[in-house]
């Protein structure tokens, strides 16, 4: 029981990774995988989520948040609450601040009627994000409180936390997991096959790049 | 800008007392509330907040959260991965282990934007819940997660963490509260008048009874 593990799958190259690592540590029937839909702009990520769970034989949940659409601003019920500088309307739709503190949680409270003590992030605070609800600090704080506020002993696993985008596509390979990027979506306009020229594009085939390993996506 | 607060109002007992324990300590324009729409059983609930942040002059916003109930157990995309124990259909519709957790962080994604810096919750770990994630080791370990992840200075206000239900009625009493609490909402039923018998409505009927002070819904 305290061997079953929760994969974060976003669809992403850096969850893929990480279901992939889960299952080389927990072994693949005691990994299962939660997707959210919270209303990304792109559904392309909910499909290659889908595409990368099949792949791996991972039974994988999908779980709604229509929170975060609310937050970005056009459904607040009182104008009177102002944003601070910048009007409801200048956040994105789905922009919510500490964005991971709440997939993480939502993520415990799913493990936690299932036994699943493991839940796997593929959050990193090197290369390219910086965002503060990704921090290894922060998670560590985020762990205590899950585990306090369940009273359950959950581990919050990072295996990406401090890894560079090459590091992360060496680790895939050592996983074997190249092949299953070809399913993984980064592009931030949507586009597939990728554009190629957004930042998310470009840091990732630099990752693959500097790791000397075609990208699978990019051949398909 | 400091000193701005936010309070989460259910629309019970516990919170209107917040609201006006917040209203004398931050200032009425310095005050406004949040109320989560999570598929409460009764709708009851979502009609005392609104009328208790009007009868305080307060704006009020209100946001709504389907993911409770997806994580009770209905809405779940794959059944493979089983609940521990019991069926998916044995825990109640809305029913989240740190149900707490996500509202406070949903709180300080509100007032992140906003400029607003302490958040009021009326939590207690006396008397009735014992619930882990309303105890006061749990609320500093999610203060300090929702700082770092956020990076922004939030306070996490208690004022009822450790009163006895006697004390809150009290302490509504000496904030002027006593009147509001004829549009609070308490009963398991969801009954207006409440029924009185279910535990909910006892222990708010102990609470005025050892205060010495008549319930004002009961009046009305």
């Amino acid at each position: 029981m305290g061997n079953k593990a929760l994969v974060v799958l976003s669809g992403g190259q850096d969850s893929t990774t990480c279901l992939w690592w889960a299952i080389d540590k927990f072994g693949q029937a005691n990994v299962s995988a939660l997707t959210f839909d919270y209303g990304q702009r792109h559904r392309i990520e909910l499909e290659c989520a889908g595409q990368v769970a099949t792949l791996a034989g991972i039974p994988q949940a999908e779980l709604p948040i229509d929170t975060f659409a609310a937050l970005g601003g056009n459904s607040l019920t009182d104008i009177r609450i102002d944003i601070e500088g910048k009007s409801a309307d200048d956040l994105p739709n789905t922009f919510v601040p500490g964005r991971n503190l709440v997939f993480l949680t939502y993520a415990a409270a799913f493990a936690w009627p299932r036994g699943i003590r493991n839940i796997v992030t593929g959050v990193a605070q090197t290369d390219y994000s910086g965002y503060p609800d990704c921090r290894a600090e922060t998670i560590a704080a985020l762990e205590k409180t899950i585990c306090l506020g369940m009273e359950y002993d959950f581990t919050i696993h990072t295996p990406l936390m401090n890894l560079s985008k090459k590091e992360t596509v060496m680790l895939a390979k050592s996983l074997g997991a190249i092949d299953a990027m070809a399913h993984t979506h980064t592009c931030y306009e949507g586009q597939r096959p990728p554009c190629g020229t957004c930042p998310a594009c470009i840091l990732r085939a630099k990752g693959f790049a500097e790791a000397g390993i075609p990208d699978p996506l990019l051949a398909s």
